[in-house]
């Protein structure tokens, strides 16, 4: 049971997006936004970055939801790289910049003060943007927060067959809230 | 200098806001709402809990900037329980109910997993409401991720006489972005 009595009872983020519905829409609109819009990274890397973040945060929800987007975005061959990210924290798979991106990313995840020039030379070096750079730590900081809203109020979890459609859901509906 | 070149040379979070508007409209909207809007906690003890958890993180342009808002809200006596929060952890100035919230605030900040049952029980002893613990968890989880926002693209600190205008301001015109 969660920590406050919820008006719907639905695992995850939905409900205390359903609690506070005028902080919903900013929520929602920002997981649209730094997820799903076009931009530099593709959504498929930008939601694997989601997924990290909230694995090394230790939110099962969000990494399980986030993971499940990240494999629909990318597909079958390109969800190993991402299986052994989550499962070993072996980048390997992935593209020398995306490999410099998760690693600031798992920086600053762990640590407000933890991005250090290094990091951000180390991403240039393998072809980061500024919008890339950005972005990266815009959706850390992001998660940062989605997974201390999902776990600070206990919400349960999903059953486990509940992620992968709720990852395509997210890939062709998105984050958008009700009109 | 910040880790990306930024369009406007602004300290603090107005950089970033600048780089891409599209996520600065929620992220000004989701604070306008959450620290501003009415709620069950005042304007004032919102303010603290994120200059609470910014100081805890050691954001200091967030640290001081909220700082100055909630002082603009509490006026000059109640400033002093702030002060003493913010330079000794030490919360006894707040009422029973604040500082229980400012507990599970510090746990919620440091480990996603952080809040436990004790933390929810000692608030609702104090008199805590659910929309009290909402907001304290989500307050604090926002600022778990504008704190890394800021510091995540090395943006600089404001002169230190910028801060208590930039208070009020936040008091009497708020965070809504630009129409």
């Amino acid at each position: 049971m969660a920590h406050i009595t919820l008006p719907v009872d639905v695992p995850g983020i939905r409900g205390p997006l359903n609690f506070r519905p005028d902080a919903a829409k900013h929520l929602l609109g920002l997981a649209e936004t730094i997820l799903r819009q076009p931009a530099s990274l593709e959504p498929g890397e930008r939601e694997t970055i989601a997924a990290w973040t909230s694995s090394l945060n230790g939110c099962r929800f969000c990494t399980k939801s986030h993971a499940a987007a990240a494999r629909a975005w990318l597909g079958p061959e390109r969800s190993v790289a991402l299986d052994r990210l989550l499962e070993h924290e072996d980048a390997s798979g992935f593209s020398p910049k995306l490999q410099a991106l998760l690693a600031l990313s798992k920086a600053l995840q762990s640590c407000v003060l933890g991005v250090t020039p290094e990091h951000i030379e180390r991403a240039r070096a393998a072809g980061a943007s500024d919008l890339d750079i950005h972005d990266t730590v815009l959706i850390t900081a992001a998660f940062c927060m989605y997974n201390r809203y999902v776990e600070g109020l206990g919400t349960r979890e999903a059953p486990e067959s509940d992620y992968e459609p709720m990852g395509r859901r997210l890939r062709d509906q998105g984050y958008a809230p009700p009109a």
